[in-house]
């Protein structure tokens, strides 16, 4: 267990959405799978809520037959966002979850092992294989103190990205530990592990204890709890402190998680609208407290406040503890549950004005709107925005206005509604269910193996921490095309540059093309689709400083090269255009050598480091193919 | 007052909204307007609520500035829908309304004469000029006996279509009278006048009567009550009788209101999604009832249940009586208040799947989804497929499933939240606004007068009723579109021919283009932009055997040729591509003579109906050139 060497996990749990989930279950399909070999495997609707024409919903017959077919439970569109669904009903300290889904990771917040992944490490998990992963370091934080008032558990994840960026996780897994986590409920911690993708870590662990306890007891599963701590004098691989009580409420500014300020000093700025919700404040504490600190005031008349309870439950405990009413009342959008605006469906601000949200991302158009102007925040920052239309330092609302803090009472238990998480099909019923494909939901296309003598132009050179956001966009626009590769290919870097499909087109016939990135390439999503639809369209390789993780493994997933410099700084020397020329692929992949490439009319010295496992998927022209061959 | 001569009439209110209300603040502008004449005007946010992109929010904040600066009151984004509030904050017996939206009518509820115009009709009253119509006959239709269990409202207009279909109210006004109106409350009165529209009728009306009383007692307003009745012994131009006791639940099969059956007769087809909400069955009642026949039980596992709290005031209503949770606990997507899925913003339908909905209109395609199959009917209704999944006749619930028929109690007063309806400015405030337009939103075009000798090809044959929603789609992709013509025009009459636009714009620079349609051409909604697009691609005349009212307006104002058949047989003799001439049209209208046109190579007697004011219109390319040539 070496960092940076590759491990198997054995995989008890996964979970799949509907922007991802199609893919898997076409490629379930391309595999011939009968039924799924995990202990628990959960098909979730909780993206593609609007509906604007009949891709959607025909996405989401789909996705019922699917399930059905292959023996995974089926969460129904409108019952909620899958983290906290997932942590609520199947949630067990100690076991392994992988989602094709980046926040995935929030499981941690009950000591679970859980990892935002490719759909297709996915499928081949519901296929009986393990997960391959480089072997993260650990990363001990301790937390001591009591969080102020009127600051909560968001400005914890976000003092983090303050001090690390989006790439300070990258290779760790992050374990929080100390006393100061006795006043952190499980859904507090379920907001910080969420946000550890946002570090860029492989996954946030919490030790299952007495919050976990409590949790389990509120949702009526105190009888799947195990205590699970680490040992007396645990050590790790690196060390960090955070003093809660020292904490102030901070805000992350366009358009970047990482880019962290104290709120106070960007107050009176104007805002236009204010959102809470999504899997990053997913609690009933986070909606209470926002309509604790609203109660019997009204909005702001400029502010457009929308609310997206985050599942059923939480709408149902709304309701039954006076809060909704507070809502509607001081004027807020109640929305159904799921993830919206969060991935850009739906919600998206006026041209260039301020967006206050208690989400876990805002990168450059995310929200819809090209020129989008979105701030990240915790649900007291977003409740103080709302009453003032400026973004405001909550804790000015005492004297102000003579708003207490809010520490709003939750009930002892949860609401549970069970009805619309449909259970497996048994076998033989199974086994009749035939796939309900809409008109838009096309299969799988195939891929050959990489070039041994490759000679392609590069088309495009991008700078630090292009997100899939930007490679492959979300939003109501490009998502309905999720089950459609060759439509949705249509919008590859688009966001960068409108002519990239274009371009790669004219490249096709020749050989294909070659992308260049800076560092950590690829941050954000899970998506596949980021790397499906450039293969697609003949993208060879992509030449980085650095990669994040899952896209990383996305790339050899689907026999896309991912090569590094060896120096960094020939980064900046290659320009669109240049030719990539790169001999004997082959044999430098299988002896595991590293290699030269020709760009322009400069030598480049790059690696991979793509394990022997990898090598022979990108070898083979992805993994689907090397199971096809293998089986 | 002659039935079909032309009357004016003094306006006393406005509504406008936003997929109509963008265009008349920008009619505003162009007029120069400083502060509307009007007693009281209201600009809702009720139809484009998705926020795919920036441009809807920018309409938004667009509508708040004009609203400021003109005098307007404003009504926020979820705050409802427009006709609903509008009746609780501002219906009065006795007063005019007219509305850019076709369902202005529903006001008729409460006594009040309500009609719904294009766009520039509420611009030149809120400029203090009257509404120019025709004078209507006026439509009795006697109510008797009691509605039986399962049968409501909703049951009542859909007999009405389904005695007369949509054109069968066009050029009346009904007026609802009998001893069976004692149990109809001003919200059932509503449901009626609201789907008044569906029949094509100019106005309907109710007595404002004790249940007026009661109802403005229950919204706060008990002293704005006046009784308004008909006279004894009244007499009608046309008289109809309904003996209420013998109907049972109805419903409008695809894809027409007026395409009305027994709900007995359509049964066990399966269902994909039942909605309820929209200005069609708007009152607590509705959504009470529908909860109460799900209270305690589940939805079908395949059907997705779509809630739209008509307002913020009817979803506090159904928090406080418990009717939320119900909803909630049975499986139901709630969502933010507005009209959503009536005007296909969001909640489309599956291909080719049934929809139920609780909704006025199921013309082709305006679900979003392109093989629509949209049905309409009561809560009741859409209740019983909401439990099992097929069409259902609620009445074998009770014998199925032990469910009462539903009797809500409700309450007697009504939530009232009044903070998100912000009042006009004074006069001085006001006059320093600035109007905020964002990049998508662009100026008035301008149009030439028509031509005197006329040269055009027809470059569409339609058949009968063809609906505004045929000419100009509404729905997510295209209202974002609604402050800006020329990217508005790109899908006019797409839906019936694609290639319309195109060849409109080859037959644009020598003289534009004719198109010939059936019986009520222009059915459905008020929207302008199905007269100023196809104007903008070069439309000069439409020859159809007859019009629907509005939309017949609406060309004249904007300066379109509205002709009709002498002999509608002629209809069927024209083929795309023919040639029309019509000579002397200036000569001939302005001495009212008719007309003859030369289609291809025949002689064809047409006429129009235009009163001397309009005819001056016409001339003068439109009311608007007209006005600025008057000023």
């Amino acid at each position: 267990m070496v960092p940076g060497s590759e491990i198997g996990l054995r995989v008890d749990q996964t979970l799949t959405q509907d922007a991802t989930g199609t893919m898997v279950m076409l490629e379930l399909e391309a595999m011939g799978l009968d039924r799924i070999r995990t202990e628990l495997s959960v098909q979730y609707v909780d993206h593609n809520l609007l509906q604007t024409d009949e891709k959607n919903p025909d996405d989401h017959l789909f996705l019922l037959s699917a399930a059905r077919r292959f023996g995974l439970w089926f969460s129904k569109a409108g019952n909620g966002v899958s983290h906290p669904v997932h942590q609520a009903h199947f949630g067990r300290p100690g076991a392994t979850l992988i989602g094709s889904d980046s926040h995935t990771c929030a499981a941690g917040a009950l000591g679970m092992l859980a990892i935002g992944v490719g759909g297709l490490e996915i499928a081949m998990a519901m296929a009986g294989q393990p997960l391959y992963v480089a072997m993260p370091e650990v990363w001990g934080v301790e937390l001591t103190g009591e969080l102020p008032d009127w600051v909560s558990a968001k400005d914890v994840v976000l003092e983090m990205l303050r001090r690390h960026g989006v790439s300070g996780g990258v290779g760790r897994i992050i374990e929080y530990h100390g006393e100061g986590l006795a006043q952190l409920t499980a859904m507090d911690r379920h907001v910080i592990a969420n946000m550890g993708a946002e570090l860029g870590a492989t996954a946030t662990v919490f030790p299952a204890d007495d919050a976990v306890r409590d949790y389990l007891r509120a949702v009526g599963r105190g009888d799947e709890f195990t205590r699970l701590e680490a040992d007396e004098g645990a050590e790790y691989d690196v060390t960090e402190h955070i003093d809660l009580s020292a904490l102030e409420p901070l805000i992350a500014a366009p358009s970047s998680p990482g880019n962290v300020r104290p709120v106070a000093e960007v107050e009176d700025e104007d805002v236009f609208q204010v959102v809470v919700g999504s899997s990053a404040n997913p609690g009933l504490r986070d909606f209470a407290a926002f309509a604790e600190t609203l109660r019997g005031r009204q909005a702001h008349e400029a502010v457009s406040v929308d609310v997206n309870p985050t599942s059923r439950e939480v709408l149902a405990d709304l309701i039954a503890g006076g809060w909704l009413t507070d809502l509607v009342a001081s004027g807020a959008r109640i929305h159904q549950s799921g993830c919206l605006g969060c991935i850009g469906m739906g919600q998206a601000p006026a041209s260039g004005r301020n967006s206050l949200r208690t989400m876990p991302r805002n990168f450059p158009g995310r929200s819809g709107t090209e020129e989008d102007s979105v701030w990240l925040c915790s649900p007291e920052t977003a409740a103080a925005a709302a009453l003032t239309g400026r973004i405001t330092d909550p804790r000015t609302l005492t004297d102000s206005l003579g708003i207490p803090a809010p520490r709003p009472q939750l009930p002892e238990t949860f609401a549970r509604i069970e009805d619309m998480l449909q259970p497996p099909l048994p076998l033989e019923e199974a086994r009749e269910v035939e796939l309900v494909k809409g008109p838009n939901i096309s299969s799988l296309p195939e891929f050959a193996p990489i070039d041994d003598d490759l000679r392609a132009p590069v088309i495009l050179v991008m700078g630090d921490d292009v997100s899939t956001d930007e490679i492959m966009p979300a939003g109501s626009r490009v998502l309905p095309y999720r089950s459609n590769i060759p439509k949705i290919s249509e919008f590859t870097f688009t966001r960068i540059d409108p002519d990239y499909p274009a371009n790669a087109g004219k490249a096709k016939d020749s050989g294909g093309h070659v992308v260049v990135a800076g560092k950590n390439y690829g941050q954000g999503s899970s998506r596949e689709h980021a790397v499906i639809a450039p293969r697609y369209l003949g993208l060879k390789a992509v030449i980085a400083v650095s990669f994040a993780r899952i896209h990383w493994q996305n790339l050899a997933n689907f026999g896309i090269l991912a090569l590094e410099f060896d120096d960094p700084e020939d980064h900046d020397r290659i320009s669109a255009g240049d030719l990539v020329e790169i001999d004997g692929v082959h044999a430098a992949l299988e002896a595991g050598t590293d290699l030269t490439a020709r760009i322009g009319d400069r030598e480049v010295a790059v690696h991979h480091r793509l394990s022997p496992r990898q090598v022979e998927m990108v070898l083979a022209g992805g993994r689907i193919p090397l199971a096809a061959r293998e089986a």
